[in-house]
């Protein structure tokens, strides 16, 4: 788990270079240069795609992170330094991605046993339980990614939490749209000890509810305290009759590589 | 626990001839005539109707048995012997019934908690644990049933089995569309001891796959064998990706009134 400065990981300057993340005429060392979290994002995702061999059955994630490692894979798949890949993607947005980049595709019903999936996380805890589903895919990404033998995540530091939920942004729970006010409620009152607030998500500056590919629609949990037992809070979030799933990604990660400004960090499960 | 023949439960053969289930000319003792089983299921309906008060808010079942409740609840409004009834129909199909006998409709979100619900059932165990859903409301009786402060099930005695999927018919599971057969496969793992065979349910005479009121599908399990701890099973359900909700009601009902053959008996919790 130690944190590998750039020039370890990548090899050399030269490869930073050519994958676009620092300027070329950058001579300080990479350790001073102040990136993005845009380019912290990359820097993950391409290291994650570093685990993709030629034959694998890959798990496309969704969202801003995911996004890189999509466009890496296509890249490599044009290169010729990969060959039949099969992707699944985890959303309607990621299919059309990874169509335009040339990634043959598949889905869970072809391919029920995937060997890796590579995805964005909204918050990691230390014991590598996730919050996903900002982005509104939750719920394929967590049929996808809990189908894969390796579930490797990428983040930037921004995205490490003491607690899940400990952000203080949303944790996404996808519901039926029939009676969601009284569903909402519910969740609400389930975790009222933690101090949460449940609010529908609309879409972007707009007051329609956002509707999930599935057509549902999605709460978002606000919590003021550590809700405690995650796998407790999971069951119970689910037992709930009109939730579909919940953005609490437990267990499933294998992997976890951290993007930060001082270099890599990758944890593994 | 008893079993009430027909005359006592109804009073007299005047008022079994005033519900028109039993014809005029009879003249035998009631419990000789034989009753067809949708005359059980109007006789067990009409029972739970008797629990009904002016000024409940109620929730009104889906099915062959419930129609007839619903029926009977809107009967009584026009004879002026209930007023004040609020009505929380648990599908499109009784929302339109319930229109036309005009009984009051609202909705959870109006009104959160429910005095009483009244709703048919696939089968009862000893423990007054049910299958429900083979008309594939299941998500949305569950939803309304669960608000309820009593929730009165009644069936035909057919309906009585020695254990959950006893009858060796359908338990229905509500999912996603999306990658369908995947949810299924692991619906059928999930119970492989049990001899689980999962199916995705069709419109009648048709290959479309049914939808329920919220545009999923539904899988329907048969069961060989048992399938042991039922709160055990309901929690693996609910934790696979992809699923909605399934059809077992758990410690739910708070009394089953079961008209059979030699009359009608009412269980309690």
């Amino acid at each position: 788990m130690a944190t590998i400065p750039y020039p370890h990981f990548i090899g050399s300057e030269k490869s930073v270079m050519e994958k676009g993340i620092l300027s070329p005429t950058s001579s300080s060392p990479p350790s001073s240069v102040v990136l993005t979290q845009d380019e912290l994002k990359k820097i993950a995702a391409y290291k994650a795609v570093e685990y993709v061999e030629s034959g694998m059955v890959l798990g496309l994630g969704t969202g801003s992170t995911a996004k890189h490692a999509v466009a890496r894979i296509g890249e490599l798949l044009r290169q010729g330094k990969l060959s039949n890949i099969v992707g699944i993607p985890t959303s309607k947005m990621t299919h059309e991605q990874a169509l335009s980049c040339g990634i043959p595709l598949s889905d869970l019903d072809s391919h029920p046993v995937l060997d890796l999936a590579i995805d964005g996380a909204d918050e990691v805890d230390p014991f590598l339980n996730l919050v996903k589903g900002r982005g509104g895919s939750l719920l394929r990404e967590k049929m996808v990614e809990g189908a894969c033998k390796k579930f490797v995540v990428i983040v930037d530091d921004s995205k490490l939490v003491e607690h899940i939920g400990g952000s203080g942004l949303a944790m996404p729970v996808e519901i039926v749209p029939f009676c969601w006010k009284f569903t909402a409620q519910r969740l609400q009152s389930l975790f009222a000890d933690s101090g949460c607030v449940a609010k529908l998500r609309n879409f972007p500056a707009s007051d329609q509810p956002f509707l999930t590919d599935n057509g549902n629609y999605i709460v978002d949990l606000y919590f003021k305290k550590d809700m405690g037992d995650l796998k407790a809070a999971s069951d119970a979030i689910l037992r709930l009759a009109g939730v579909v799933e919940h953005g609490m990604f437990l267990d499933m990660a294998t992997t976890v590589i951290v993007a930060g400004e001082l270099g890599v960090t990758v944890k593994n499960k």
